[in-house]
């Protein structure tokens, strides 16, 4: 029993100090971008290759830990498949809007700007909508999917791979994650996101996460006879 | 039988999700890099490891289900090697150009430009023509050396390279996909390609996966007295 | 007792060797690049791939031969946990500050500048020694727990994907090495840092290296009762 | 015997195959680059990037038939050490050389060029001779030492690594190999090198092998009791 709170302590502070680091480098790496090219193009290389990288860092790192979750609706998904309680899911929720508040924070520092401040990036429109709702059913499917065909192995490199990618190929540059983007509002860079937008995206990230969650059980459904091949 | 029919539904539906994401990111990050950027040497680069990525990632995981195709010569060759039966085929190209078509109308839709526009981009001329000849020989001789060498696992990275690599070395970009080449003129950007121009980058794909089946037969041709180290 | 001599001056000479190329990539990857294009985006994109490209290799081939520290913080962690014996840290850490200077001898050499100068390039602040602290702690985390987790295997990977990251996501560009700072001021380029700053940079390394230990030791402590899955 | 024959032929064409599709990129990507962007820094990314997957590619799919060696100086030293048969290596060196003939002029047709031009590119000085031995020796030492240490299965990462990373870290941008050399005669683009430039570097490259060699041959040499752990 205090084990379980020994245990437990260890795999929160994980989801709070990997939630931490992507924030760090997400808003870090973006400044960091800003300040050195004009080129926005450039920038956003910079700025997905920086992100990508370091979620395959985290994962492979912290997975055998925490789960790697770093993300509210990961958690929610692993609560709704009992695979997590939910005293634990509670505090992981804490430690990831905790873990990226200070993450945001941490870059702000590190490169000069004021510590907190507020975003006045709107992010709106029914196109960035149905482009997050795209972006994290594509994260929940690949996540479940691999959990599914106990690929778990390839996780790190498989979310580092899709985050980098849908940096371009959605037009919102893919948040998919509720905690992301709450911390997002308290950086006026780049990377930011106002206050407003910040309800549109978690609900279009709630409808993704569900739709993937659904197409991943469908494309992965046991066969009736297992006879298949 | 019936449960046949449930296995190769789901198969089918793999085929088709995979070549709308594959059409999605190939046209999203096509446009997202011509926004971002005026430098074609940056937005190509984009556009190259956002497919290369998403590559990997769908065959990795639709590999299992589907085989992951996504391309009617791979389809066209399976069933001529007789590893797919001809009506699953028949349901593969159909969702294969169903699933492409579906894919730039919604990378259209998420980068708020018209859901069908016809390109407008002509790519003809001999140099073109070979071009696609050797793009599409080597992804045959790639998937089917790596089948015959029973290195499969290998598929999604040597792909997604190939696939990366192959926009800078040829002239054509590398279309290699008849169905990837339709969709494609239903997009009137960067990554689009004039209906006129079909017929001829097909035909070339054609004879460029003849000589890549051929080439990769004999490199990996069994001795007759199986004394090779 | 004279075998094990031999093996030592392996070892050394591998530090010797490793460090020195991890400086030659460093200075000359970033003279090419400032030669190359006046977008200090593109600059930095092309020093942090070729520096995370080398070390990947390094780390690959002189992993099994020394242990690939190339850093006097690692060596000094090693001593601590008495993996290693003092002469042999002491051995290390000359080798890497003579291999350090060497490689960016060779650098300037093929690069046509004078062979060794003294950089002019302040890098003072709060926010670069906040940054190194953040960017030492890093790879201290990731080297000790991979070694805990028995997932050394994967050390090349993960620091190579690290220090490309880290480049962009601290101010600071991540020196993250002693001998690498030391040997920085002796080129006066892009990738160069005045001697007046070593000091400061140094002491980050060495708190942010504790840091990084603790933390690691922390999210990696055995539960008391064994009932962990 | 006419068994042996046969496997030497497929051997002998997978050697000429590789070498052809190296050169291909190497040239073709330089064009393209050149064509697309204004920015060199951007354009030696691309060659640099498209040359390293395709060398990661070819070294995966031929390694098992051939060794994949595309190179002379490979070639010569598996003869010197006995690995090849002197008819064999005579084969393999004729066969690198006309297909890096045939890709190069595959790479001018394609990209609209003549298909044979005599490169007006000087590559002379001081610091290229030592610069393509330095490129040289790594070449060797890597191959050499994953051999050693039976890492043959990293090999086509790690040159393909090495290889991306060399274009940036040395003044030379790595050619590394003679056939290469010769070849890049053939092509009067930003991959090319005057015929008078060739003979030096040849030197440099044997040169630069050996002591590659060496190098490698020091570090993993066993210890005469075997008391290493």
């Amino acid at each position: 029993m205090a084990d379980d709170r020994h245990v437990n302590l260890r795999k929160t502070i994980a989801e709070a100090v990997g939630t931490a680091t992507l924030l760090l480098v997400v808003i870090g790496s973006g400044v960091m971008a800003t300040n050195l090219s004009k080129d926005v193009g450039v920038q956003l290389t910079i700025n997905s290759a920086a992100t990508g990288l370091i979620l395959y860092i985290l994962i492979t790192l912290l997975g055998p830990i925490s789960g790697a979750h770093f993300n509210p609706v990961v958690t929610a998904i692993q609560l709704f498949k009992k695979n997590i309680t939910a005293s634990l899911a509670t505090a992981y929720l804490a430690a990831q809007l905790v873990g990226a508040v200070i993450g945001v924070a941490l870059a702000n520092f590190i490169f000069n700007l004021p510590i907190i401040e507020i975003s006045q990036k709107d992010r709106t429109g029914a196109e960035l909508f149905v482009s997050e709702i795209l972006a994290t059913a594509g994260l929940v499917f690949i996540i479940f999917t691999a959990i599914v065909q106990k690929s778990e192995a390839k996780i790190p490199v498989l979310v580092g791979a899709y985050i980098s990618a849908a940096y371009f190929f959605t037009s919102s540059t893919s948040f998919a994650n509720p905690a992301v983007t709450v911390a997002r509002t308290l950086s006026d860079t780049f990377a930011g996101i106002a206050p407003g937008s910040v309800l549109p995206f978690i609900a279009a990230q709630i409808i993704g996460a569900a739709l993937g969650l659904v197409l991943s059980t469908f494309i992965n459904s046991p066969n009736k006879t297992g006879n298949e091949k």
